[in-house]
């Protein structure tokens, strides 16, 4: 069956550094009309980093929308016009130091449909080494954490890890 | 390590249906300001909803940030107010038309912390019936698929399953 909803109208309502905000007036399979609320980002990575085979590199960071420091990995946005696979490796360089020989993209999720198109793009990142680069963004402050594989389920289990990207890119690497 | 961001400043961007959008000026632990666009969302419930042992329900729904339909276990927004577990047996039942008699809340996970406070509690519907009541929210068009448990892994690994929420839900019950 194709319920696809055709825009009608689309109005600007933001226009951001981080996200745009639109609404949207489109037809509904049953030819009625509706509103649509819709955040445009420009999409996201995560990096699965193996310090060793047995550790994975977190990083614990404030996220001011839920007030709280929560633990995720490493992940960052994508530049507009950037190569997503250059946008993991500067991620991991700004938020942990390291650079990776192996590189190994696992797929992708949308991580809001209801409301909002940013896809996260999930690499797994090994054979790491110290990057040149000196961390981090200079408005972005981040606590490094290296966490064992085989604790990963219990962090889960226990609410320690809400992130939904990491718990993705987990279950795709079999370590959740 | 405290990395607290403190509230200098919020406007109102947009107040909408589905979100609220407010740019916060705030500062930052160095004690520069800096600005954080936050999307403001009630929240949501998704349910792994057993047919039987062997199977579970998905809906196929357009979703129109991204623009094509996908797959995703039943889900859906908490109303203002709404508690969280009567939530998911609503939208169960909206969605799909089934009861439960055993439900397990598995936790929640937070889908995209960088610029939204949306949460999802995941719940586990076990020993389904027929509901009474007719199917579907007025606008809402979605078809009722059964997945094969010891298919997901091949559906998310071939990229047919893509939604966070349910990924992490099957991750949790351990079925991915």
């Amino acid at each position: 069956m194709d319920f696809f909803e055709k825009t009608l109208e689309e109005k600007d309502i933001y226009k951001g550094k981080i996200i745009d905000v639109k609404v949207q007036k489109v037809k509904l399979p049953n030819g009625k009309e509706s509103k649509r609320e819709i955040v445009r980002h420009q999409g996201g990575v995560a990096v699965i980093a193996y310090k060793n085979e047995k550790e994975i590199f977190m990083v614990k960071q404030f996220r001011k929308p839920i007030d709280m420091e929560i633990l995720e990995i490493p992940a960052g946005k994508i530049e507009k016009g950037e190569d997503k696979k250059i946008c993991a490796e500067r991620e991991l360089e700004e938020e942990i130091g390291y650079k990776a020989k192996k590189w190994t993209y696992m797929g992708k999720v949308v991580t809001s449909p209801g409301f909002c198109d940013e896809y996260i793009y999930l690499y797994k990142a090994e054979n790491l080494y110290k990057g040149e680069d000196g961390l981090n963004d200079e408005d972005e402050f981040i606590d490094i954490i290296e966490v064992k594989v085989d604790e990963i389920r219990e962090l889960i289990k226990k609410g320690k890890i809400i992130d939904a990207k990491s718990i993705c890119a987990m279950a795709m690497e079999k370590i959740y």
